[in-house]
């Protein structure tokens, strides 16, 4: 079948009008695999990572491979993050904090990727770890006390978030502890995020405080190694993500709305955030199939709920339900449609009955305790 | 999270105004996978099975078995097609040519699976195996010649097609062959379409004749062991489909769907059909993600697009293409994006030039030559 | 290449010796994947399933499909048992309580599957649902009362094991009651063994029973539908399993076993038995694959471990291990080799230090309690 | 169950009669999955690499990660083999020709990872770009012409190969051509092997030259990304490799085998070498399950072969077969049984008859046409 492409033609036409120089690599065919969570009323749900490292601090990977990760997998934008002050290999890589990003980003132009310019703020606790994003000029964040190097990141507009809110080489079942010097950040306007999800591990005291503090939530990856060594992407695993809430897909929209709080964070099979997100996110990912049929001499009713996300909803009833069966816990696969069926408890049962069905989505998370 | 269902609700509230009467098993979740084609303009993408078998006559499962198979596999009608004539479990089970569509029925009823009345008349060739369906009583097509067996499905309305047009037992290379009893069969208005794929197998020979003589082309399992043995659907595979592109979901809109010759055949990775039908589903499958932009200082265009079906179409060139180099092959894989680049084959050119890529769908067949 | 199939022709040879009859269906490849479980000293590990049904009674499929099932999915032996007392098909098949049996062993012979005539005595509790197995003739158990029919299988030389031990239909959290009846069972020694899991439930209570009265610990499936229907073969998971440690591969044999208590209950990724089975499995599937080796100068001990089974082994550190970090659990995944650290804590200890590390196989039950 | 480790303790008690040193890192458990390709009489079959770069030329990974990349996906030994010419990374890595090798082979020494120094001189064809591994200096490499390159790794004992033998951004269909140069090689003991598989592509003619040259037979990934972004390993892919019959598993013994063409290509689902090799390998992983049965009355004879490798082998018939259907093609899946079936085709033939199976293992190639 020869192909109309009709109207898609009129793109391709178009880049064509220019003047293109020479090259020499050749090309291969590259895929991307979407993560479906669905965008809510009034703003695009842009899947992004805010800190990641290459060989230009304890990186394994050279920058270019953090925005085709982020371009294979589905994300939207990512931030460079290197250290500033740990350089293990600098014996053999000349120091440039600029030049990470600068790399990253001449890919992430190609694929439609956003790298934001950032650095990890590297310092004992407190304040401990700190990324500060969407940096001009990442040099001037080397300096002697970490009070300096927040306050150039703070005078070129950055976004400054604490990472992963315990010591390094934390004891299990150690919290993180918020210091004096965590609200003088606050006090001068230097912190605007923690980091609710670093890797694999979520600090339910991180999302304590930012709902008290009204600070952004974030989850990020913190990735040094390539990203598939340690998340099983390939297999359906994700990395951790932080859903921005933006007006648009630009680095300036993903910037307002940090800045405004407008974020969830996608975590495993989770989602934490507010309730203003996340149930427009649930309500944009499902449907209930069934007609509205009313049965008179059926001894069953099967109810079909779609899911169009890849979340899998975990539902779970919350309270007494007198006079049906229904099933206790029901999960909402993601990508796939499900059947129930409710049924009647008691045989002797006659005439009409109104029933609210009260299931809790058990990972969709408000609060730490739910 | 509190799940507010909202609107959601509603139908809940609705199904249980209703008497229910008692019941004894115990309820499970149960999981549906889309089969991801798109609707058409004016229709709906149906996926239907009109050809399947139970312990009735030779099939392994019981017949209830079909409609859920139907029903997590995607699919929204099925034919079940039992023989008349052959029979071998008729020691272990009472002969009843309607009892197998009954209880598949009265399962696909809950599922809201369209199950369709089938049998088949099954004799030696010519005319071959034929599948009657929209029957209303299969019984009386026990009769002693085939062309009892017809004229009787005939007045009943059915719904008459030549099943898999080659002998069995087949030679391999062997070629069906068009008898004039199937001419016979035209005349009397008796013969509405051909199988062109069988379990496995393609049949150019039946595609032509479909071409030729107005017939109805489908694609059908034939199944007789449970679904999963014989088709790795866990795995990603499909069962042949037949695509009917019909008004509403009906019983009733399938049949006019099938009378006029509005259905593809979905095979392995391939669509088979009329460009009418072809061109909406892939145009409706596809996406070109790139916003249009001019480059002018660039060494290469990347072109990303995105497919949102579960069909991976082959694109091959078909064509000369004298000034740029771009892939030969690309695959738009189902529900992924791909990315390709284009790049000057002339260093020396300079200006502009406007170019028709003759990209050819390989796996969309409007004829058996293409 | 040639295959030069050199000793392993002999057989190709041998079978060909043969006077064989006409035959029509057209064959087909079909594939077998292991249960990956090793012998232990001195028996045979058989993948048995001793309890599933047919459309003779209330199942869904032909009896052979239970025979070709376990085949494919690496089972070596099963027993049909079809209900005498519930036959809701009856309307439509014929009543003999022998044929589904005949069927599926008809089939088993071709594939060297074991199919073990059985019956389940279907009544209310106590004593609940029995399965009794190598029967010779089962329609001696259609009697009036419990005891006749137990009685009947008892005189047939029958393995007679109570299913499922809770009653129909039971209460999230009940628990299955010991009756005066099981007593009785006992004393007329009509009871061998119980099911310690059947379906998807494991039953403490079972298991308990089975080792303070020496009753043989059973794992049997149930199963009515497709066996694909109720567990995602293709994607790993398995059915339940009765892990019959037998003398060798014949039905005598595994009565032999069975009778003597040599089982195993192998559900989900846990097996339950007695720790004279559970550790030489434990052993034949792992393998420290270090050489001894004596560092002086590293800083840390990589330890990697193959496990050649496909039980994903999770090792549990259960007791205090004061001069060194080893991780506090270990998962040895079926099929691949780990590899973990062991480092200094005390950075100022010196000089050599013997340890025993006390990890325990969480999955690995030998008391409902471990 | 506490698992009583009895012997293997012993190798744990040993590893801790050490001194060892401080250390801050995190452990974490880590999986390596093995290639099954089993061992042949008198060599290891060891899973070897020879072609791989890091960010240290043009590579896009930190040297480490390939050590681990190996380890993870059942590799015994790589080269690591830098560009000696073409450093785009130079602007920020300091030039070290040894230094990734270095780095690489630290990591190795902790996985039991054989990693070799090896180099590539990258210069224009003839003679094209060649591997020199077995280094013992590198920065010697960097010479004006490409012969005292090649000499000098000639005097440091290295195993000189020949990399992808068609000219770089080469035509579709150009075919590698020998040159003057090449037999220069030759002659002075310069070369000895050739890359019949490089990345994706397999060389034809670089097959013939092994074979008529006596040259050994080499099969690389030439990897540059991280290796799951090339291959999808996850989904069980796995990349070009070098199957090398060595006396045990050192760099000694690799060097040896690759000195004396004990070699194989093992490349998609093909492995291409010399018969001595394939015939044991081929051997070493089929088994026919049936016991010699001699069957009178049976229509139909199965036969059961497992495959304990994880190659697919493809078997077609090759010859004529008279008086029996068997199928003419067959896989023998890897880590499955396969069941197929032989039946009589004329079914007045009485008596015995004698018959030899012809089939050719298409997968296994001794010379390109087979």
């Amino acid at each position: 079948m020869k192909v109309v492409l009709t109207r898609k033609h009129y793109f391709i036409y178009l880049i064509l009008f220019v003047i293109i120089s020479p090259l020499t690599a050749i090309s291969q065919t590259r895929v991307r695999t979407p993560v479906k969570i669905p965008d809510i009323p009034g703003f695009l749900t842009l899947k992004c990572d805010f800190h990641m490292h290459t060989v230009f601090s304890d990186g394994n990977v050279w920058p270019s491979i953090r925005a085709e990760e982020a371009w294979r997998h589905g994300l939207n934008a990512i931030a460079i993050t290197d250290h500033i002050e740990y350089l293990p290999h600098k014996g053999d890589i000349l120091t440039n904090h600029n030049r990470s990003s600068e790399i990253a980003k001449a890919h992430g132009v190609d694929l439609n990727i956003t790298v934001i310019k950032g650095s990890e703020i590297t310092r004992d606790m407190p304040p401990g770890h700190l990324n500060a994003i969407f940096l001009k000029e990442s040099s001037t964040l080397e300096t002697e006390t970490w009070r300096q190097a927040v306050n150039a990141a703070y005078h070129q507009g950055a976004f400054i978030f604490w990472n992963h809110p315990r010591p390094l080489g934390h004891q299990k079942d150690s919290i993180g502890r918020w210091y004096a010097e965590h609200s003088e950040m606050m006090e001068n306007k230097w912190l605007h995020g923690i980091e609710v999800v670093n890797q694999r591990q979520y600090y339910p005291e991180a999302h304590r405080w930012c709902l008290e503090k009204n600070l952004t939530m974030l989850s990020n990856s913190d990735i040094h190694d390539p990203i598939q060594m340690n998340f099983n992407i390939a297999g359906g695993e994700h990395r951790p993500i932080t859903l921005v809430f933006a007006k648009n897909n630009t680095e300036e929209a993903i910037k307002e709305a940090l800045l405004s709080q407008r974020t969830a964070v996608y975590w495993e099979n989770k989602v934490i955030g507010k309730e203003e997100y996340l149930t427009p996110i649930f309500n944009n990912s499902i449907k209930i199939e069934n007609k509205p049929i009313v049965l008179k001499e059926k001894n069953r009713i099967y109810v079909q709920i779609s899911n169009h996300s890849e979340i899998n909803y975990e539902l779970e009833l919350n309270g007494e339900i007198n006079d049906v069966h229904i099933p206790e816990k029901v999960t909402l696969y993601g990508g796939k449609t499900i059947l129930f069926d409710i049924r009647k408890k008691d045989m002797k049962l006659r005439g009409e009955k109104r029933l609210r069905l009260p299931y809790e989505v058990k990972n969709l998370l408000i609060t730490p305790d739910r």
